[in-house]
């Protein structure tokens, strides 16, 4: 436990991804393998039944399982001494042709399929209210901000439309992953399924059919692509609400204040303060999830049949980084639920630019009357009068240079959009 | 350049992803641009032909555009003033109603799109040549080793099946992402094609018919998840091959030698060495690009409508993924065609191990006639008998406890390949 | 929890840097701020001394602070609410001056302080057990290997020297760097220290005094170089044990089982297995910590005088590096006490290797009588009839070549070590 | 090259670590071991005197190298190949006992320590110019944000303070490093020196004495700390750099615009702009060197006596990693010169802040006339009718609820700055 696990962490992903899931899990698979083993006449009927309610029944706690843990190097080997033990005499029928690893990763796999129907649901939930709020808000005008200088006008709606679509393509990623995801893996101690033989593409089969999962016919037990993939989609996803997250932080700073989402919070000392939190923690969390995806990468240099050292790292990093993509999207949700234009702060902000960020469309109106070229002077002049204080804005220093043009029309924001309200409702 | 580039480089990437590419990418995409806009009657025709002729035939040297490019901290900008200059007075109309990024970013994807080209080309071959060499030796069986430790027979084609799973989903993989990465970027200053309104999307659409490129209709200017997708897909990729030089590294240690590919590097002082230089280097460029998508995707976190400190880790990172991507698939595919089994040394591996890599076959052979808690007691002692050097394998070991069996036959590593042959050949 | 905290956590360092631990090193912070305060007539002694008595009793389950936490977004502010209203009225007096960030930070030094305690003592004890075993095994000849071939001949304890001699230099950084890392953090809201001016340093150098801490005049709120050092040190030395972890595995293969070293972690399905769990722990430790490490320094694009994404990118990263390092530690001086050498076998290399690694020795004596580019031929011939299995070793061959050489006596490992026993006795 | 080189890469370091003078550093080691093998009679004199001329003179072109490092998997091979055969029949006493890793290591180490020396030097200037303009603005008023809002007045000469003070440490830790990192290699191949047995240590020293390194006993072929430890420290500056970096964007905002520093970059589009592209190059680094020393962390999981796999991360990364903290500290140094405050936004900042930011100091003051919590209350009233905009700002709020004080000067930013000056001159 971490005292800030209400920001980073998900109480409900964490328990999905936590100790006593992953051994619900791994008895789960078990039970399912002696089941259809019985199925297939290859162990006792008697022995798989009770196989199977003990594993359904069994709840060991996670902290006497540690020390044989430890010893093996892997979970699945220490549950399946428990779990062997609990059977009594038809525990020599459980784990039948079966190596840890078989155990461990399909469990983990049933895992990040809870996982993911979660993470889902909540991009989904994301996605529409962006939606409705890119509607809401696809005329608002805002001033854009590129390498943090005042661009030109845009609306907070086409703001919100560029957070958004990396969601929607976020899905369609789930989508095409999951099938190389969600697979059973039961391939016996050298991937051959050698103790099996004949039978155990049946088997694995079996299984897959009955936890509905795929069955591939060649190992993944080294083969990590498929779990690494998945710690790409994660880091992908909060990456993109580290981006929402920045640019709240920014539009949200005292001095520009055109934004507030979710309640900030509060100083210890300084009482008039109210701090990004949720706006920080979607950047902390997308800066966790970028490095440890990383790290995940390492793991793929996996030596032979099943290598200890980097299985653990994907052990270590994989459970964290669903965990925080969760209290992303939790965090997220919150704050597209609250957020609002200021638009008084936002009026200020056109009035302090004094109409600079109108300068290229000036540029771009007046070539319709001359040549580029000198369109450009034009303008360049009119911004150098405008700095040097002689006129109030651009809107004025033009109509000196170039009267006889409804500049304060031409110039305004709102008449200057472009695509952006189409953006926000497409 | 550094010394190593034979190695851990590759001229041919490295060429595509070079600067003298890179300006001549941007400079199609603004030819293009200008004879798009002159077929709408944005800018003249003259013009735009002047313009396109120029950007066709202008190749400025790298180096000129340093300091321009470090002033303006994005290269298109350097190459749009360079190619304004060209153009005479016609360079008023180029890039019209573009900024830098569209420039930059649609060059990019160009880059990328012949990049991938030549990548899938080199998977797809590896792939072909893995499968070759995995029906060759489907049959040809060889110790499994799992956490380091001999584990059970298997065969050298099951071991190349799965090296070659991976890079089929990576062929899958590539071609689900494609339509989210080469698309083309043309969405003005701040996004909202404001300069060219309401034509900015026919423009878009125009240059991506031209360059046969997707047009989306929200900017992904500050969504940068297409390029970092691309990212994790290369770090897959070398992933999958790091595992492959990890195997052939230890597969071809000194006292293992059970397969042997490429030619060895000599060492400048022991005369009998002969080193894994290529495998060593895919372990090398696994782990380079793993740490490189960790920091890419830190780039994700992308302030505003355009971020220049985000933007440029993308610049920094990706083009040497792509280079390293293509030297480990160089690579492999010299390993993968020299790949060949030394028989003589498996033989021996073989008959150091005594037979002890078949003591969990033997528990399940003996578990047809006698209590499977019975059986694997009597697999422990001949174990126990084996390595107290009483006997001189586990079969004889087997023979005195459990007599009346042919025990010779029953643990030969042939009958023990379980599904090895068929995967090898799927 | 995690299954497998047995080998990649640590009960004492967990303990240590957990939320409790925590928790009460801020209250003493707390305590001792008021205390000096009061002996300065900054605040009044009944309320501090209420203070300190309450911070000193007071134990809140971290469970309760959550929320709070989650909404200031820092943990301290939090428990300053909880300590001021178990105060009651004295509470107004509680945190006077103080920001939270300097509990926070000050805390955390406290924390950091008992680890390093613990993480010096470990590493000591561990220099000392490499020390022992380098000296007992100085002379005990075994092949090195470089590139993951034989090379030459070495002694397991020179070996171990080469495992010894980061940690003699991390034992001399760890003493560098502590005096840039203890520090009191008192410096309030904007780092000025306003509050209490002009008598902040005093206080701050009071609270230093108490707590036994250095203070700094500048703030390191936003300056995190002391803390990103100490997660370079942890991975330094982590990293240092994954070579060794990486070294008893290579040395523990089936085939080549030179060394032995902790106990094996058996299979759930092969009965003669015995995989190096606990090395194979330190090189997913050393792992795990490169990867963090390379994040933590992303926190040091600290903005303003406060940035909370960087900071919690610090919270979740650097408690978990030292923990992993503890553990790295344990696991090292497990494997350290019970290393041992298995003779028979080493005995089993040389002679598999038939003097080949011999070869640049030869080279180097024939050079004494003939030139070098002679020699150098002699050996080559020798080398190549060796291999083709004409003679049975490199001593034999030579004979043939180069007569009226004691060869065996010349080539025996043994006589051939060079500065090994002296390294190993260093 | 890369179009980008003249914000990212530093011409002087580039050529220090570039491949020319690598192979002249690696030829001056084999001059200096001729040499001083010759002065100990190892090899003959005129023999040595024609290599150390040769070495000297010679000058490879790098392209001419690639093939035999490639085939190699070390540039060192290659070069010693190369330099024996320009050497004729003397070629046979080159390179003699040492192995490739020596002279690829204390080659290296030459390279190093010239990089050091030139960015020691520039950060010494960039301190000192730090430390001038602290003291020019350290009474310079401005706001103090912590977490994006505003906080608490402070001076800009603070803010340095705080930039400089890591650099200082930097200095210090550089001096710690320098004597483990900056040691001759030379082992030969299997470390123990065994080709020249007894004399290699003698050799050793000779070596280090004539290039003036350090010749520790124990080899470092495989212990990489000091390599990495170098990593870190590059990594650790470059993240300080990227922290003003990052602060110099923020002051710098078109909202904000208070500090001015370099030159903007223009857009291409937009003519009013002026973008902080030094800044952001900053951050760029920062976050570049970030992740690169979390790769090169990896590079200590070393095995073996030599491991080609994790040296060639090393020399991948490290010469990047050096370049790039040239880069930083040179755009850093054009920063720190032409940083100067634009008071009229400062004021304008305080302005519109109206007096929010002193309402801690306006609790601390009241705090002396009544009980705290009193003082709280009213400090939150006034704050509460200021934000409805009932009274134009904090001081005018004070004055209604607690009259009698001189709120305006008791709250001017200028008389609440704390130690800021001090810290800003220290």
């Amino acid at each position: 436990m971490n005292l800030t696990d209400g920001l980073f962490s998900d109480t409900e992903l964490a328990e999905i991804m936590g100790p006593k899931a992953q051994l619900s899990a791994m008895l789960a698979v078990e039970a399912s393998l002696a089941q259809v083993q019985a199925r297939m006449g290859l162990i006792p009927l008697d022995a798989a039944n009770a196989i199977a309610d003990t594993a359904n029944s069994l709840t060991p706690a996670p902290f006497d399982l540690l020390a044989a843990t430890a010893k093996a190097g892997i979970a699945a080997q220490a549950l399946v001494g428990a779990l062997k033990s609990a059977c009594g005499d038809n525990g020599q029928w459980a784990h039948f042709g079966a190596t840890s690893q078989d155990i461990q990763d399909t469990g983990l796999v049933l895992q990040l399929r809870d996982a993911l129907v979660i993470l889902e649901s909540r991009l989904m939930a994301l996605e529409i209210t962006l939606g409705q709020k890119a509607h809401e808000f696809s005329d608002a005008a805002i001033p854009a901000r590129t390498r943090f200088q005042i661009a030109a006008p845009t609306t907070l709606g086409a703001k919100i439309a560029v957070w958004r679509a990396p969601l929607r393509r976020g899905l369609e990623r789930l989508e095409q992953l999951r099938p190389r995801l969600l697979n059973v893996s039961f391939y016996g101690a050298a991937g051959t399924g050698a103790a099996l033989a004949p039978k155990m593409p049946d088997v694995r089969a079996g299984v897959a059919a009955d936890l509905d999962l795929g069955s591939p016919m060649v190992p993944w037990h080294a083969a990590r692509d498929g779990i690494v993939e998945l710690g790409g989609w994660l880091a992908l996803l909060t990456g993109s609400l580290g981006k929402i997250g920045t640019d709240l932080i920014l539009l949200g700073q005292s001095e520009i204040s055109e934004v507030s989402a979710g309640s900030g919070g509060g100083s210890s000392t300084m009482p008039q303060k109210s701090n990004p939190v949720m706006a920080e923690a979607l950047v902390t969390l997308a800066r966790l999830n970028a490095g440890a995806v990383g790290t995940l990468h390492q793991a793929m240099v996996h030596a032979q049949e099943r290598d200890g050292s980097a299985l653990a790292i994907e052990w270590q990093i994989l459970p964290d980084m669903v965990i925080r993509t969760g209290a992303a999207l939790r965090l997220a949700q919150n704050l597209a639920e609250t957020l609002k234009p200021k638009a008084m702060n936002i009026d200020a902000s056109f009035a302090q630019d004094k109409g600079a960020m109108l300068a290229e469309a000036a540029g771009f109106y007046l070539t319709r009357f001359m040549s580029r070229e000198e369109a450009l002077k034009i303008v360049a002049s009119a911004l150098k009068n405008m700095n040097d204080g002689r006129v109030k804005n651009l809107s004025s220093a033009l109509e000196e240079l170039a009267p006889d043009h409804d500049w304060p029309r031409i110039l305004a924001p709102e008449n200057n959009l472009g695509d952006a309200v189409r953006q926000a409702k497409s």
